[in-house]
């Protein structure tokens, strides 16, 4: 219908339609009526699945938005006088429109600055220490919250979570994830959901589902379930208990049980590694990051950055503190990006380059 | 899947499935990539219905439960010092987990008695006056806020509603109506959308499509389009801002562009109807409020009440502040009751009285 | 200066000055530097006196305000999703424009009637019954608050306060209570401080000393200072931490270390006893509430309210929900309150009496 | 008492005492009874007596702490979802335990780098681009909030003040000036209290009395009248609005009416500036900053800070991000503070700088 939309979208993962098994788990949980707010037995499964899925007993939530998501957790782990550690450019600094504070009743965010977008546990060590040497005048250390991946499209490493998880336990701070993109950055690991997440010492995910082929499905995951306590009315309150909760927690069953999350995250990271390969020859191009999971940030020359906008390939121009020579853009891959686009793509930004 | 729910279910009408023409509306709507946040041709058409559909340009914020729709409604015209004038046993009040207290920052719900659910003009004006003599020390009066249909499944009548907002405004307050069961109420009274809502005074309507057929529709609708200044902010930070809108407005199109949703809900009145004609003429049974939306409250012999139980009727008892004479009970019918079901529930009833 | 307080105030205690030793205390407080925030000799010496004075280790917070002082404590201990019980004319929910509410983060006041101000156990009960019922829709019970002496001028008996305390325990509910005039409802049960609060089951109390004689002194008083934990940053980033907090501490300090409050609160109590007294002998006049502290609730006809006021006796005239037959004042007397003013009003209140 | 204060004591400003006429104001404010809540006759005066001395008609509302004033003033013109653009070390950044986000509901203080404490009105311009490049997604532009005098003991020039303040203006933004040091400022820049405010732009005054010589009192003044609309209450609810208020609005008088803030400033101005002419002829000595108010931030030699702490100098030793050689620190002089200190100061620290 939008015009803009029939042009090869690298624009968000979020711009993607609804994957077919997920589109088909929805339509199959329509049979008759079911009990309201999350009694029924979808939900109920999610919880089984999980925490088969994690390698632990987990108490798994869904909500429909990354940033209820992200906010509702921050807001059980973190008091309203207290900090959360993170980058400075997190989602949850940037992009959530202050839902954070709004959730904790008035948290302040403290972001640290680190150019491949993974927050260092000396930044953790030495702000919980000014918070300390302040005293009651300044907030009190509540929790840390990493991005993974990051939203510079790298992924930390097991042992930089886990690096960070070690200094945040010394410092009683609980470990916030945001894995809007988690399935992309386990499928760059390789290791098990378990790994990445509770035996490095992560308390608390962010799963998302949505930017990776499901219609509205996110979840807040606890490790330690005792951690949950009252949870559910700060869902509920928040205007984020459906009475069809059925619906959602069906995504998510379609999504875990069967390792569709990592076929979905393996062919949007093959995308954007095809694109970063791609770019690696084009001449004048330089790449900014780390390709790890799904984005591609790269710096191009504005003639060519136009001539690729003219042609009807959708993506932003990234505004970067520090900019680079040229024009800094970011490439987004989905579950659902055509091989042909990033093929017409990188033929595109090599034809410019030449002339 | 469930026990219970193989039962004749009158618990609720969120137990409802999703309607088939809201179902394929979804699958329709997932071809291919869209513009996020509300950016699609889906949220855009929506805003041309809605104001054909009222007579009257609109501004319309889909949601997905009637909570965050009440909530945010009242944050976009409460101070966090202010009053919302209701019914005591309103669903803002005793259903939502403070969820209004939270999103408006601490405003204070000034609950009214009233044994039909309906409140009165001099209720408002005595509060208003009780606040203004108090001054600073009380919250400001803020708003009124009504259910249509009442949670006592009576409907207000157009002269009630306007007459309710005759004295707000004369007082200067905006008036929110609470729609979780606004297609049931117009049904009833018979009128146009318009009648219903602005004409009548209403400023802010909280619609509800989920309860009447839809998977997870509501929305926010403002008669007057500058009141909703900045209202997306608050969708947004209360994470209520879907990067996949299109399927929620999706929803609504459909409900609302070929009369769905009245047809929806007429059935599930007539039903309620039925039930309220049929237990009449049960011996024993006292029908406790008029019955002019698709909810039935009944008082009936704790025998009779037991053995429906037993026949796997599903229902709630019903607390009341005065107790009848039996017990009270409560039915609700929805547009997926099946005459059958209502027919042996009053050939059940009949039978136990009886006996 | 102003022409209305010449007259005799029987408003209010708070229209009181500041009684000559705490007045005196204030400037002796003023010798040179002292460290800020609390730091001082002053606040440290109070932590022990204030224990000395409850027979326990108490932690104690002064502050500023009976409104801080209460929402701040509710704060500590009612999460955002938390009901506090408590009388339905209590302080918290008609003149504090909403703070508790905004202190907690959005927590509910429900409020039961009692025509002697005093809250029961049974309606506690009931109402924690409700919302276990009504399981995650409905707020969380969170604590129960009782003012004493009440807002009706009678105060609890020991019994009454440890059943409320007892059936709290039972249900989890922590105990607030509101003692703006806790020192006149001690000199008229005539304990302990230690058996009216913390023997009896009290576990936090607003304890006021500025309506009876403080210039600005009022405190939260934790009996299990480990209920405090964090409370200093909800004081500091309510903006209730004073630098130069010497001078708060120095007047309770004054106010609870020889028996002043005591002796200020005797005096007037007897005042407000001899006003009942004098009125139970006036005709037409009728005692609406057992006299137990400083306040007098009377109804009288309205020739002789309007004469009183006439000849500058300064008091409310009360608004009722069941009016008696003529017209409800309140009368409020203080530690500075003259024998004669009372005198006078009595004879006043006879001589119109008579015509 | 306290031994730390027997020394000379350079730690801050608010370690002071009263002084004199300030404490004669308020035992002369005890005068019998007086109507309560700011009803009174100091307090009417205040907005008399404020008005003349900013030349213009203004509304002022007296508080007790800085914190309450800068958080309430905040939320009286920044929504829950709004920006504040500030300096990145501002107190309501670091100093307030997240009061800001508590009184706004949730907003975001966003803070600019600038070594000399003074923000630049193109970092406003660009985190404003930024944020409406970032539409609904990002905290929505609120305010401007500068320190004047600067945490930095600078004092912004009537022509920064004014630039910033079009720039805001330009971009629809309200200007809050943190004046808890405006006195000190006042004096530095020879202007009238008028020029230093709204004739530059600024729109709401934090005024700080307690650290030159108040015992608590600061006050919110809006130079339009009409944008404290509902101040009151919010202050209420706050807990900061007095039933003695006249206590602190005879500070503020005293305080304001004959010129005793200029000359409270003008010494504490005149002490910090020996200071710097001093030590600027101490070998190894660098000031950090332009000493235009009443803060002194110099770097010594380690062996020498250390020596000066032995013989009983009370100051901070500073935390800076990019530290001088030797050790920063830093020293507040106050009205109260003896030339005597000074002087001895100066000639231990020349002491230690020739050993």
């Amino acid at each position: 219908m939008n015009e803009e939309f029939v042009s090869r979208n690298f624009k968000s993962d979020n711009v993607s339609s609804v994957c077919d098994p997920i589109m088909a788990a929805i339509n199959a949980a329509n049979s008759g009526s079911a009990p309201a707010y999350g009694g029924d037995d979808f939900t109920r499964k999610l919880q089984t699945v999980a925490s088969d899925v994690f390698g632990t007993e987990v108490a798994i939530f869904p909500v429909t938005t990354g940033t209820a998501a992200n906010a509702l957790a921050l807001s059980q782990c973190v008091p309203p006088y207290g900090a959360v550690y993170c980058h400075e450019t997190a989602h949850i600094v940037t992009d959530e429109c202050s839902a954070p504070e709004f959730f904790t009743g008035g948290a302040k965010l403290i972001g640290f600055p680190a150019a491949d977008g993974k927050i260092r546990p000396e930044q953790v060590a030495a702000a919980v220490a000014y918070a300390v040497d302040m005293g009651v005048h300044h907030v009190k250390p509540g929790a840390v919250s990493l991005s993974q991946a990051t939203e510079w499209g790298t992924v930390y490493e097991l042992g930089e979570v886990s690096a960070l998880a070690a200094t945040a336990k010394r410092l009683g701070l609980p470990v916030h994830m945001d894995g809007a993109r988690f399935a992309n950055a386990l499928v760059h690991l390789g290791c098990t959901p378990a790994e990445a997440t509770w035996q490095s010492g992560v308390d608390i995910l962010s799963l998302g589902a949505t930017k990776n082929g499901a219609l509205c499905a996110e979840a807040v995951v606890f490790f330690d379930p005792a951690r949950a306590r009252d949870f559910e009315r700060r869902r509920k309150r928040a205007g984020h208990l459906w009475s069809k909760q059925r619906f959602v927690s069906a995504q998510l069953l379609a999504y875990l049980e069967h390792g569709l999350w990592l076929d979905n995250a393996r062919h949007a990271n093959a995308m954007a590694s095809l694109l970063a390969e791609g770019l690696s020859h084009v001449p004048g191009a330089s790449l900014l990051q780390s390709v790890d999971a799904n984005e591609v940030f790269v710096a191009l020359p504005e003639a060519t950055v136009a001539a690729l906008e003219r042609q009807e390939f959708a993506f932003y121009r990234w505004p970067l503190s520090a900019p680079p020579a040229g024009v800094a853009i970011r490439l987004v891959t989905s579950y659902a990006t055509p091989r042909a686009h990033v093929d017409e793509f990188l033929a595109a930004a090599h034809s410019h380059a030449r002339t």
